[in-house]
C-alpha cells in the first residue's frame, strides 16, 4: 500500500495523449495518491516523527477503478517505472482505507507535518503538487468568464470551457518570505495562528505588477516598518496551502526600531545570532523555536545562524 | 492628460476603506489609467520611439465620472500625492480621448512597446500592474466555486461571492526565463510567433510543486534536451500577459548538443558572447537580434555578454 517516492518525471509533453494515461492508469504498479479533499492522506507512527504519503493500488480505489476525468497525473517514477496519480475521495471513503485507523493521520495535519519536518522533502514535494492540483481544480470547476461548468483535461492539468472555448491552467500564486538582518540580529515574528512559541521570518503575497525585490521591500515596510535597501534572493519552496510558490530571501537593513502592523501579527523581534542557534536546537530560555527542517523559512534562519547570510 | 509616473504607494492597507478611495476618486489631482480590455493605451511619437501611458482625469472620463465598483485603485504617486486609478473603457470611448488619433497607439502594441524598450521602467511596472489586474477582473467575473457572479471589493484588489462568502484574489502566474550557458557561450531560441530574427531566452511556466530550480531544470530539458547541473537567480520582472511574474535565472551544463522540441520553439542555437554583443548592438551579420531595454531575457543576456554571468 505504501511506496516510497523517487524523483518524478513529470512528462508533460505526454498529458494530451489519453490513450497513453488511460494505459498507465490500468497498469499493475500504479499508485494513487490518496487526498481527502485537497488535502494528502498520510501515513505516520505513533509519535508522529516519520511519515509517508498514503498510496494504494487503483484496483482496490474506492468507489471502483478511477477515471481520467477524476484522476490527475503526476508522474513517472524514473527508478522504478511507475506511474503516479493523485485522487480525491470522501472521509468515508478514505476510512476505509484503514479500517483500524491506527496509522492513518488526518490529512488536516500536514501543515504542522510540514512545518516538523516529518515528511521527507521529495515527499513533501509530490504532496504539494497534488494538493495545490486539487485545490485548483476545486476552484476552478466553473468557468469565471461565462459561469459555465468546466471539464479536467491532459491527466488533471488543465480544465476546458466548452462555451468560451477556452482552457484554464493551474494556479500557483508566489509569496515573498524574507529574514530581514541588521548586522548580527534578524527579526523573527509571530502571526497569531502559529503554534506556541513559535516565531519565524515575516512573509506575504507578491502583487501583481511587482518584483520579487519590490515585493519584499513593500511588505517588510507594511509588516514591521522596516526600510530594507538590499534583497538577495536564497531559495524557494512549493508550499500547498493552497496552492504557493515560497520565495526566501533576506533583506538587509540599517534601521532598528520595529513598527508592527497589529493587523498581520501579533509581534517581532531582533534576535541575536546566538538566540536564533538555541530556537533552532529548542534551547532558547523562554522555549521560543522555530519551524522544521523542509520548511524553507528554517532555511533562512539556519543560514544566518551558521553565519552563511 | 499625461502625467509622469514617480514610485507608486500602494498604500494596501486602505484598500478596504471605501470613504477614503471614493474621496481620493473625487480630489482634482487624481488621474485614471485607461484601459482597453486588460490592455493599458499608450501614447506615442511618430515614430514609436517613446511612449508614456495614456492617463485622464476622472471628471471628463467617458461614460460619466467612475464608481469605485467600476475602477483598480493602484496607489498613491510619493512625490506629488497624485492618486492614481485604472479604468478599462470599450474602444469607442478610448477613441473619444484622442479623437485625431494622432498619439495614441493602440493597446495592442504594449507587448512590442515592452520589448522595444520604449516605455520607463516605473510606467512598466504601473502598465503591468493594471493590465494583470484587469486581465484578473475578466477571468473573475464568476465564481470558480459556485457560477455565481462575484464583485469587485478592496479597489479592485479582490472580488467576492456572495453565495460561497469567499474571497478571490489577484492571480500572478509565475514563468520561469533562463539563460542556458556553457562556458563563453550562450542557448538563444525563437518562438515562431517572435518577430523576425528577433532570438531570446528560453522560458516557461512554473508548475504547481515545483521549486524556481527544479521548474528551470525541467523545462531546459523538455525544450532543449539539456540536463543543466546549476542555476542562478538573476532578476525578476513583472509582465502583464496577462498576468505573469518573469523569474530571470543562469542555467550551466556542461553538455553542448540540443535537442529543440518543436511544439515549443522554431530554433535554439549556441551564441558565442561576441554574438550576444553584436545580437545587442543591432550589429549581427544575420540580422539576428534580442529583446529591448527593460525586457529581462535583455537584462540576462547583456549580463553574459558583459562577462557578468
Amino acid at each position: 500500500m505504501l511506496s516510497a517516492m523517487n524523483l518524478l518525471d513529470r512528462q508533460s509533453a505526454r498529458r494530451h495523449d489519453e490513450a497513453y494515461l488511460n494505459q498507465l492508469l490500468a497498469a499493475p504498479q500504479t499508485q494513487l495518491i490518496a487526498l481527502v479533499g485537497a488535502k494528502p492522506v498520510i501515513r505516520s507512527n505513533a509519535e508522529r516523527t516519520a511519515a509517508t504519503l498514503a498510496t494504494i493500488d487503483p484496483v482496490v480505489c474506492p468507489g471502483g477503478p478511477p477515471k481520467l476525468d477524476d484522476v490527475m497525473f503526476l508522474g513517472v517514477d524514473t527508478t522504478t517505472g511507475t506511474a503516479l496519480f493523485a485522487r480525491s475521495f470522501t472521509a468515508e471513503q478514505a476510512q476505509a482505507l484503514d479500517p483500524q485507523g491506527a496509522t492513518l493521520a488526518p490529512a488536516v495535519d500536514l501543515r504542522s507535518l510540514a512545518m516538523q519536518g516529518v515528511l521527507a522533502p521529495q515527499e513533501l514535494g509530490t504532496a504539494a503538487t497534488a494538493a495545490a492540483l486539487q485545490a485548483w481544480h476545486d476552484s476552478a470547476r466553473f468557468c469565471g468568464r461565462c459561469a459555465a461548468p468546466t471539464v479536467s483535461r491532459n491527466g488533471g492539468w488543465s480544465r476546458h470551457c466548452g462555451t468560451c472555448n477556452v482552457s484554464h491552467f493551474p494556479r500557483t500564486d508566489p509569496v515573498v518570505i524574507m529574514l530581514v538582518t541588521a548586522g548580527d540580529k534578524c527579526v523573527l515574528a509571530r502571526q497569531s495562528a502559529f503554534p506556541e512559541n513559535m516565531v519565524s521570518a515575516i512573509a506575504g503575497f507578491l502583487e501583481p505588477g511587482e518584483t520579487i525585490e519590490t515585493a519584499v521591500i513593500r511588505e517588510t515596510e507594511e509588516e514591521i516598518g522596516i526600510r530594507v535597501h538590499d534583497v538577495t534572493y536564497l531559495a524557494s519552496q512549493p508550499w500547498p496551502f493552497p496552492h504557493t510558490l515560497m520565495i526566501g530571501c533576506r533583506a538587509e537593513t540599517t534601521h532598528h526600531p520595529l513598527k508592527v502592523d497589529p493587523s498581520e501579527l501579533e509581534s517581532a523581534q531582533w534576535v541575536s545570532r546566538q538566540d536564533t542557534r538555541r530556537m533552532l536546537a529548542n534551547t532558547h530560555p523562554d522555549g521560543l523555536w522555530v519551524p522544521g527542517p523542509h520548511a524553507i523559512a528554517r532555511t533562512l534562519i539556519s543560514l544566518f545562524a551558521q553565519e552563511k547570510i
